[in-house]
């Protein structure tokens, strides 16, 4: 088999060729890593038969050889045969065991009480060992770079115009503060995905032949899994635990393409501001040998407009008629390349802001470009506390005027006999910042120090 | 001005001429509304510069009584004149302030300082004054519905097909459970929303020059709105905030597209098992005197079609270049008509349910239409727990067989010699539920009182 | 390399384990497909090259022989040496070919020259080779079915609800009419997508440099591939050729969702009107050995709800900032998944229906049931034709009353003396209908004849 | 009724304050203006029975007279004491008619003959009468403006990043040549909206009881309208003609949404390329009174985010169970948003692109910056064609070098001997390029003018 025989850009290109991220997807991600899950959920079901008396010790040790036997080859060919994947699962489970073994296996569960708890339990495990430890370490290299970087004077931008001062850290925080965010409700999304075992319309009918206490059957088994049942089932679980998980898996890609978005844009021909780093024998373009292109922001914000649409189908996936059609089934298949995808562009931004280059002379030369202007506002606010009857109208003259004559804005201001009983009552470090704007930061630095000390705490970082 | 010129079927259709929402509504989610609750935010700009001691208590008497005098209609016209809605309504105040408030009327803030905070607090109160009543009033009416009906017999389908029996009750507790968890999400997330004072980048720069801690000050100012400041801000309060509170209406919403099309369903000719209550008057169809449609069930899905795809626009609104661009200005401002929609879809709701009416005899009838196959899963898992090394696959050729034959299954499975062994060890009860499968409820009732009483203890509903 | 490491559901499970689909979408929509018709275009620039008396013959022939020997393999893996992936293809093709053909490959080209192109190429000859002649294949089947169910009389449903009666061929005749459209754009579609030999920029900058008509040039070039150029460029062919197709290809899918659903609900158990075959060993239910699901129907809504979402991805990617921006690399490169996800399910629909099981039995008994209250519509409009005033009216409480008393309605209008005048000028066929309302099928066999017989023609169908 | 009561932004802001659309979109898309289609609709019935001879000349003359008497508030509060609104028109009209008349009204006809026929004509005669002329003025617009700076060189960019060199006209003319295309396919859509007269379930079950050959009777009704009917009917049309249509507008607004971030970006402060003109009272920002900020061009983005995944809803209004459910209804009543908001947004960008200010300076001193490094592409093909075997390589090297030694790369090359050989066969006019890459614009003078030339021709523009 050739991997280029596939058609999903993830399997020949982004996950399967990618060996920093290979070996994760592969143990939780792949169908592989779903039959193993959904095989270690027959186990439990045996185990938990067993520990309420209703099977021998003999069969949870010959399930437990069994289900290492069982190869997901094996299944899809019974799958062939039978039609039934859940069925071919346990037919396969059933070859291995004795006689006395086989009713226990699948006892009184239906096939999505298997399903869903495989899910469940894979996208949890997923999200713990692998998925939390990489947005954490995002998260340390943001705040690395934005305390690194908390003084460096940016001009602030807004509808793309010069704006007002900041610190390059401090546009880095607002990153930081909201994709934090994300990994907390990522991880607690995850932690509340839950498990059933509770029958083909959710009423545990097939457990009460059997079991006393069928909701503590369930909740006994699904802490062997260290899951939760779902609140109510139908033949499934409620679909919005695992709906919840997905969107705050995109809301975080959202913030990681605004943030690659922001990155592109910076690194533009006549900005500058930043750089990814190129490998020596990196090509830029095929036919422009001179370019520098932003192309793992690129590829970031091209992996989100794929993958950010596919949030509409599990709202439509939200509706499954009476105790459940199966028109959620081939659809649910998907959210595994949601993760993925998520996952390869946080390692990948991880990779490229670990590098990042800063051109601080360019961050000053934009920034110098349009500093007179930039004191309009301070000037503004300043007149007003001084009781200007109509400072921001002023001002707004006087900057056309200097536009239109090409004089400097403090020139101006300073020459203005009108202004000079306002200009007299102001202070020492106000008369600085009209003068010096580079000191017109706000708090950009402290409060880059707070979040980022916030996170620190909060996520446990090292940085 | 006639409501008909309206091109939204909710300015003339929905929301204008619906009486029991109309003044909900426009109290919140108007632009009249908007308008007040910007206003709203600029005087408590005005509180807490006197607060800090930096104007007179006249400025708050004086902007307290000026805001009263500002209309919607004024506002729009000097936007008119000047192109700014934000620096019109502090215009529009300024008129009716003496010189000496004048400058402290949005003082040090920016347009956004103002929007953001005002359109954070009239979600956040319609939510608590109106939206969350509402849906405990609805979770209200369907516990009612499912505990009046907990015994109900109906039976259970899955992919469209007769599986095993649960109660109506039962059916209905998977909504309250679903729908109730979106309660509380729905709240959390309203009382998350954010306000903001940080300037016009979030660098406290303006703020900077006069206040002593503007973060300090930022919140304060918002506490007096019961509202907590944006963790961080740019020109604009982090867009998640939003995006989880309508991302949480939109998934509510969803369930109630699900609840209307399983009542769709179940209002079909051929099943009848419910019914909307007709008017006398009432028309079903302009050319079918005959028809009773479930046209209200079918308005609520229609809402969800349109509604649903609207959160696309949100997850495109988390990205706004460097501090902010504007392309998420004109969108958001139809964040409103989401609210509403969903809105107006639970009162619709909650009015049809409450008059919903169950047909008990067509229940029954279409139980025992299929009545004799259901006992196929708990016998096949009986025999599985005597140890039938084949119960499933030997089942589903009995199943086969009475079909082909026309014969009653539990008629041909006492006729079976190769079963008895089995059979004869069958429990009375076991051996009871295959005769009459009504019996094989499962927990049914138990699981539909948990549920309602979960829900009515955790949502303190009277029920 | 075992396929079940993959995640894509495709490549796991729907494409490449099932052997109908699989040779035809690995020849066109694998990467390994991409790479080859990359290579086919390169070979065609340099075919261009010659024609234009810009290379030896020998360069031709070269380039011939050695995009046979370039395995996507190789191009992978200089890929992850240099970094570039269309510099990588090129580097593979010259180190096949004599120091003399070098300079040739890729002459003036840019990257994008070659990959829209090879795009275009390949979608165009899978709808022209493969696609369109399955759906073909799947219009004769509906055809055939409508043909031959054209007198089966069923009820019209609306609102779910009986209405007035149709036939089963009628019914089909609707998805024969939408769905042969969509042939036809699907055809179209494809046909006009485009290539492009225009330059880094679109402006034919460096192909000015060598040749004397870069426009002819490029018309020319693309005429060899049976293409036509992009009718602008920039570093890409404009989007919304590719962006039409997509389109055609989702929107055909939602008829086939359509008609999946109807299947769907007249397979429930309280109707079933229709059923899918089963195999012998086909297991319905891993618990419920009884069910008979349609499964196959589920699978397509399913599928359609998880491609239909994409459509998104293509509004999105329509926006590439000036001359383009990479944002559209990442996701274009999943577009075959759209076109997988819609071919596999045709193919799907059309074994399905091709033994789609018709019950006439259970469509009788439907009909029945509701027969008396269907003929309140021509009753009503028959009494309007005699100018009963209020003929709406007045049917729609004789219907009520009808329920109300269960007396049958035609009874009930029979012995209404008031309606005597009217019914008594009806003509015989009218009566007739009252009595018989299996009559008032309206032109549901000459409507199905029409449709069956202009898309036999248009589309060129044996059936 | 006060206009800020409303909650959709069309009604409070950008439509019915708006004078230039106002009158426009009041005409065909506000609810008046369907009702006023609706009793066009119920006249021409009439009509098409008197010319089929079922009713008398007095019965057009009346209704005639009557639907001039009927106004949409009447209709409204008769639906709310009968709960139908076709019903409720049908009853205002029959208000105003003789007896004699009273049961042609609406005879024979369902609900969705009117609704549907009198959609597709509003949109049709909106189509006609009003979008396409504007669409077409903004093509003249943009045509006007890519002829007259055909010739101002500017640097294309790619990945943000200085690419080669274009014209600002060129870079228009892809808009030109993508935007005039979407005119040819709204106006062929709007076309092909239909219209239908085939009652309850579409069979003509109503009307073959009186009419000769309803088919004919429907073509005639509807050529009366200047419609074609929809090939096939349920109770409604088939959704594609609709869906078209408003994917082609969606289609083409996301083109003004492309063009509009070219020009949001081309305005940022580093770049100054183009700049919205700003009247003299214009406020840029309540608190940077020196900002002009692009705000038409971002309320165009906006608009789009917030219209274009409406698309989605008409995705999932192509399913309707049976002979039709009722879930498109509500719906689809927000169409006319949709078109509204594209108008707005087109009358929008004419407006702001009809003043554009080119910045001429800024284009040559962006240009000039990297102009060095852009003679890399034009060297590294002058090279290969002289059969350099490795040209990419060695002039990506030369690039490094000179990037490293800050050395102007023409300099460079001239001064390196190895490249001696090739650089002397190069001919006058390549080496004037690698001296002056001002000249290496290609065709985009011609180009430019092309499409131009071919758009003006194609939709008789006057220019």
């Amino acid at each position: 088999m050739d991997i280029f025989e596939n058609i999903s850009p993830f399997d020949y290109r982004y996950y399967l060729r990618n060996n920093t991220v290979k070996k994760d997807i592969s143990n939780y991600l792949s169908e592989k890593a779903l039959i193993k899950f959904m095989l270690e959920v027959e186990l439990t079901l045996v185990k938990a038969l067993h520990q309420e008396g209703l099977c021998p010790k003999s069969a949870v040790t010959e399930t437990s050889e069994a289900i290492n036997k069982v190869k997901a080859e094996d299944v899809y060919l019974e799958e062939d045969r039978i039609k039934h994947n859940v069925r071919a699962l346990v037919n396969c489970i059933r070859k291995h065991v004795s006689d006395k073994t086989m009713p226990y296996i699948h006892f009184a569960a239906t096939s999505h009480d298997i399903i869903c708890t495989a899910e469940s339990l894979r996208y949890k495990l997923f999200t713990e060992n692998v998925l939390i430890p990489k947005l954490k370490e995002f998260a340390s290299t943001l705040i690395k770079l934005a305390l690194r970087e908390k003084k460096t004077v940016q001009i602030g931008r807004t509808h793309g115009q010069h704006a007002v001062p900041i610190t390059f850290g401090f546009s880095l925080s607002e990153y930081i503060s909201r994709f934090s965010k994300t990994i907390i409700s990522i991880e607690e999304s995850a932690k509340n995905l839950r498990g059933k075992m509770a029958g083909a319309v959710g009423a545990y009918n097939a457990q009460s032949l059997f079991v006393q206490n069928p909701v503590m059957f369930e909740k006994n088994m699904m802490e062997m899994l260290d899951l939760k049942p779902s609140d109510h089932s139908t033949q499934i679980i409620e679909p919005e635990y695992i709906q919840d998980y997905v969107y705050n898996v995109i809301k975080s890609f959202g913030i990681l393409a605004n943030l690659s978005d922001d990155m592109r844009q910076l690194q533009r021909s006549e900005i500058g501001e930043v750089a990814e780093v190129f490998g020596s024998a990196q090509v830029g373009s095929s036919t422009m040998p001179h370019k520098r292109n932003p192309i793992q922001f690129e590829n970031v914000k091209s992996m989100w407009k794929q993958i950010m649409p596919r949030m509409t189908t599990l709202f439509l996936d939200q509706i499954s008629e009476h105790q459940r059609d199966l028109t959620n089934s081939a659809s649910s298949r998907f959210i595994p390349e949601i993760i993925a995808g998520y996952y390869i562009s946080v390692t990948k931004l991880n990779g490229v802001l670990s590098r990042l280059v800063i051109d601080n002379e360019n961050m000053i030369r934009n920034f110098e470009d349009g500093a007179d202007r930039i004191i309009a506002e301070p000037l503004y606010i300043m007149l007003a506390s001084q009781s200007h009857p109509d400072a921001h109208e002023y001002v707004r003259k006087l900057t056309l005027k200097s536009q239109k004559e090409n004089r400097c804005l403090h020139e101006l201001l300073m020459a203005d006999e009108s202004l000079k009983p306002y200009i007299n009552k102001l202070s020492g470090e106000q008369l600085e910042i009209l003068k010096d704007p580079k000191r017109y930061i706000g708090l950009s630095v402290k409060k880059t120090e707070t979040i980022c000390d916030h996170w620190i705490r909060e996520l446990k970082l090292e940085v």
